[in-house]
């Protein structure tokens, strides 16, 4: 049983990130008043993951800033890593899946790194190669202690906000989100429940949990949902035992609920969500059923990052 | 000359507002890193107009309460005071001009207030009948204390959030926001430049700072801005006074530079504005070197109530 990320870690990560990720607030969604929004899109680079980059990139010393950092991402995470790289001065690399949305490239090149494109299989063995041939500090999306910690300040923020929240819902993608939010909203709140969600289509977490150990699912199975950002064939160990000590339960949602939700978010509540951001939203308007009873439910909106094609399809 | 709204009002509106208004966050807009947005579209109704409308009707008594309230409003005060009155049980009564677009009358119909159409001329003299016939607390849009002190709130978040804030910029309707956001900013950080912005078409406030008194432009003239919110033909008296005393100068925008903003917002920073909610990032991004110099500058989006058609179009 590895060492699990716990409340202490999360408040130092709160202390590194003020000034640097947004204070998002918790936004009611219009209905009956039992739903409120993170919008994490609100981020500088339109997602959560900025957090767990920065609390991890930060903590580096300062020759390994000097050489620089590399990682391995479908899209956010990458933009989070290029973002701290240039706000703190270090040189990155990117490796990304060829797949990777454009919007998601651009930004990332606009931010001034330098990308590495691989068949999404070979993205960790490349980063893997490229850290030790260049001396680069390897930053995980999700499989790592910083990390986890950083993305907790989420959750350490939800209870700050509403001590009274019942039920977290949260996207699950390699787990780094729900691992941090869980342990600290556990750690804050013991009764309040945190439920992952996932597509249909990638239900992997679900099935691992059930199983007891991580499993990996086919990329042609996880590549079919819309939810590129949740597209990962498996959760990291490290996430996986936080989300069997923390995890409540994960709920599935399918494309056609993905879709609604987007279209509601930007209508009702005035937010842009990507696919796998809106995925939570998705859970409490069509599996409420499933979820645990509760008067205040707060859904992640995991990220913005959505392809202005596809937006505009949900919206008509 | 009226006595004008002090920092200890809108102190004490932000006290009354606490946990009801959302406390939006100023988020950077990608780009040179100097402007930030404070995204009011996230409040529950779409728009800052809940701070003033809430704080107004709050301090009804009793009976007054019991009563009801009426206002007139193209759409988002409407709104602020049919959510507020559901919020606290009281009956209200809504008089909107029939050119209000659909989204917004939709909403209040949603809210349970009674709406009663009239011709835009008509509006204020309905309301004012309305009020004496059934003994209705008048909830005026902008020409009220109150309502200023509420709004002013948005500014001592700025000024909290960032004490460096250099250039304020807020759009400018009836001139509420205005006169509360710089009673605020002035208070706190007198060498902070507030700065109006009017869509070109709608230009009644420069002319009206201009000519040292308010001026009145036709309905005919201001309906042809697609800024919907900011069509009121007159800045209120009230308002007037705050802007001569504490505003640095009104800055006007075309109708595609609101168009390219609303696109903007929405691409680069996940924001849904609504036209007149664009108009302080489209003078950040296309009138720069018409603003006073600075190195943080803040846009005001008062609001995110966009017809879905439009939206639409100014994303293709």
């Amino acid at each position: 049983m590895p060492d699990l990320v716990g409340l202490p870690e999360v408040e130092r990560a709160a202390e590194r990130l003020a000034g640097v990720a947004v204070r998002t607030p918790l936004v009611p969604f219009p209905g009956d008043g039992g739903l409120l929004v993170k919008p994490e899109s609100l981020q500088p680079v339109g997602a959560f993951k900025l957090r767990g980059a920065y609390n991890a990139i930060s903590r580096l010393g300062r020759r390994e800033r000097e050489r620089g950092v590399v990682t391995h991402s479908s899209g956010n995470h990458a933009q989070a890593v290029a973002w701290t790289a240039r706000a703190l001065g270090i040189p990155a690399v990117l490796v990304m899946p060829h797949t990777t949305p454009a919007v998601k490239v651009d930004a990332c090149i606009a931010l001034g790194a330098e990308i590495v494109y691989v068949d999404p299989v070979a993205r960790l063995e490349t980063a893997e190669r490229l850290a030790a041939a260049h001396g680069l500090a390897l930053i995980p999306p999700f499989d790592d202690p910083d990390v986890i910690a950083g993305q907790g300040t989420v959750g350490l923020e939800i209870v700050r906000d509403r001590p009274d929240a019942d039920v977290v819902l949260v996207p699950v993608s390699g787990g780094g989100l729900i691992a941090g939010v869980a342990a600290a909203v556990k750690a804050l709140r013991p009764e309040a429940k945190v439920i992952g969600v996932e597509p249909e289509l990638a239900a992997d977490a679900r099935e691992s949990l059930r199983l007891g150990h991580p499993v990996t699912w086919p990329a042609e199975e996880t590549g079919r949902t819309i939810a590129d950002a949740l597209r990962v064939q498996r959760v990291g160990d490290l996430p996986f035992a936080h989300m069997r000590a923390h995890v409540d339960g994960i709920v599935t949602v399918t494309e056609d609920e993905i879709r609604l939700a987007m279209r509601r978010l930007a209508r009702d509540a005035r937010l842009i969500a990507e696919p796998g951001g809106a995925t939570a939203t998705a859970a409490y308007l069509f599996r409420k059923k499933e979820l645990p009873p509760g008067r205040t439910y707060v859904a992640v909106l995991s990220g913005g990052n959505v392809d202005p094609a596809l937006f505009q399809e949900v919206l008509r």
